[in-house]
């Protein structure tokens, strides 16, 4: 017998025929001894139309309301679950975020989430009751209806598996578990059985998308194994877990990428201490993410070229930014290219491994593929290169590696 | 200045649209230099669709988790409309039932208002705050969220009101009153500029249908005045409020009627003591409610006939029960008759007018017209005619009591 919360998004719940294939999953771990928490998201569409509403209401909208009114989604379908549960002879009952309550700051619109009471739903988990609980929303300290932004769900069941002190949280979606690769571009990409907090951090942020970046935060802080299952199929998913010593480890896990990068590079910028600041700093203020930063070595001992990435979302502010403070920053031009992709190799068995970065380097080379930024962490090393390269490189990587599905 | 509690229905709030054009209601009156509190309901048709998913969700749905989802309809209005509010420069804040918040039993589905915690609203509204209260909806002694019932919102402005110490409650709704009768079938019906409660109950529960009885009741018990107002035009609308002794008292105050009725006759019921107690008793067990009751004199002294009314939703539980009792009560036959009408003519100044039901029988008499059942109380005379006669009576009788408008 173990304690699970299960977490269903968007698209496992979006309408009531999958609100029962749903429940037959919650019921079936019950009946299989467990104690059960389910958290829901709103029904695939329910939040963007509400979004839609308040952006017509007023393109300045208050957050606070903004709040109020989203959080109705995960509210509507958390008691059409326990109805449904109910319906099967599973005692169940809903709970939105300021009954149990889940306290969270005041930040609206994405809250964090500060302190949970357990003791109510665990007290019926107990009794053999499952609790039902409103996803992505929380109580502010005066008393107002919180979200905890966009994919806040998982953040939501996470915390919940750590207040339950659950054996494991099982986040139920709409791809059956993490793979090496993008299974749209590379057809030998395998599912991953098992992945640490820390790659899946890298592969979530790098673009794998299955698990909210907070949630694996939260689950590493307080070592909850996560679980990413298919809501359609019966399949035993990937587990997100801490590193084990005596696991057989690939060297390399996975093999990200992320299109929605740009390169920017200042030319003739000053070669003197400080300036890397001068660059960085304001852009960090107008709150632009700076990611993959490269200066070049300096030809002339007086002059260098910087470069570096952004999203594409932030490209115009930053263009537009660096342009007002060309005067203070001191650069000849601006170099944009918005046609690239970076490529992530992701694991962490590269810290006990040399030569991971070489064989990435070498595979690129011999299909002609031109590297134009290189970034590595401990357990990453990331390449900037044109984004006509893409899904070659990610496929000669992924045999590079020996990642390849037999 | 004054301290107001608006409520404005379904149709009034259908679109963002019609939100802006409440906004702009709303805004007036605190520019005039009132506090304003606004009761909304849900966007004309959400209830329905909400109601719909329950219904599809299970037959048997439990209230409790109906309530958490029907009560999201008012929560979306209400952030809403805050936010426009907002927009025009207003400063606006929602709160949901259980924010205030609005206490009420644990009867889920229909709860009914114990207590309100007006104190931070009041005081919000002190400081030119629009406190913005979604309708509907309260919060159980457990935490859980209730709802009124259908038409709830009317109450909880009327409870709100009280609870406020208001000056006056304005229902905005998409009739500009309350009229002496159907205007649809009475042309030459006029808009009532002010009606008692006791009038408003009388036309309200025959069929006026302008305002929730429970609110009428609570306005009455509370002395809270109430205007009945159209949220799409500029016009005075209807008071509802105590009986003034010095106010021009028209005899008769309206006209109603009501369609939905049956008449049930059984025949040759033994003429004994307790035999209506036999009847009604189990009838009244079974909630069915039954309105005009007559008993005949009895023409052998030793059977009579009992006729009364109940209302078509009741019809067919109310003959299988009679079907089933038929031994215990001791009848000869059911004689049913649906195809009839109550026609209601409503003053409290028929209490020291003589001659009022003397002028209703002579001017259906003057048609043609035969009654069937008769039944009086002190501000209200009813008679029961065939539906075929409904429009010509209810013309006659709006003539007859000198209501035509010029």
């Amino acid at each position: 017998m173990a304690r699970i919360v299960q977490k269903f998004g968007g698209t496992s719940v979006a309408n009531l025929d999958c609100i029962r294939n749903v429940a037959v999953r919650v019921k079936a771990a019950c009946d299989a001894g467990n104690q059960v928490a389910v958290v829901v998201s709103a029904m695939a569409g329910e939040t963007n139309k509400l979004v839609d509403l308040v952006k017509q209401a007023s393109a300045l909208h208050d957050s606070a309301e903004y709040d109020a009114i989203v959080a109705t989604g995960e509210q509507v379908t958390a008691g059409l679950l326990s109805i449904v549960l109910q319906s099967m002879g599973v005692n169940a009952r809903s709970f939105l975020g300021w009954q149990l309550p889940i306290k969270t700051d005041g930040i609206h619109g994405r809250a964090r989430i500060d302190d949970i009471d357990g003791s109510q739903a665990v007290s019926l988990m107990e009794k053999g009751h499952v609790v039902v609980i409103a996803g992505f929303q929380g109580l502010s300290p005066d008393n107002r209806v919180t979200t905890l932004g966009r994919g806040g769900s998982d953040t939501t069941a996470v915390a919940l598996a750590a207040a339950f002190k659950a054996d494991r949280c099982e986040i139920y979606t709409d791809v059956d578990g993490v793979y090496t690769c993008d299974p749209r571009i590379v057809p030998k990409a395998r599912k991953i059985d098992r992945i640490t907090y820390e790659e899946m951090l890298e592969m979530a942020s790098q673009g794998a998308k299955v698990l909210q970046t907070r949630s694996v935060e939260m689950a590493m802080n307080f070592n909850v194994p996560v679980t990413v299952l298919s809501s359609f199929e019966d399949k035993p998913g990937t587990i997100v877990a801490a590193e084990i010593e005596n696991m057989e480890q690939e060297v390399v896990t996975g093999i990200a990428y992320d299109k929605n990068e740009a390169k920017i590079t200042l030319s003739s910028v000053d070669d003197r201490p400080g300036v890397a600041a001068a660059i960085f700093g304001p852009l960090t203020e107008a709150e632009i993410n700076v990611d993959m930063i490269v200066q070049n070595v300096s030809a002339d001992g007086k002059t260098t070229d910087m470069t570096f990435t952004v999203s594409e979302a932030d490209f115009d502010r930053t263009i537009d930014h660096l342009d007002r403070h060309k005067s203070e920053i001191g650069f000849k031009e601006i170099l944009a290219d918005r046609n690239v992709a970076k490529i992530s190799v992701v694991g962490v068995g590269m810290r006990s491994h040399a030569g991971v970065a070489q064989r990435m380097f070498k595979a690129l080379a011999d299909k002609g593929v031109n590297i134009q930024v290189i970034s590595t962490s401990e357990i990453k090393v990331s390449v900037l290169i044109s984004q006509d390269y893409l899904e070659l490189a990610l496929r000669a990587l992924h045999t590079a590696y020996g990642l390849d599905a037999e």
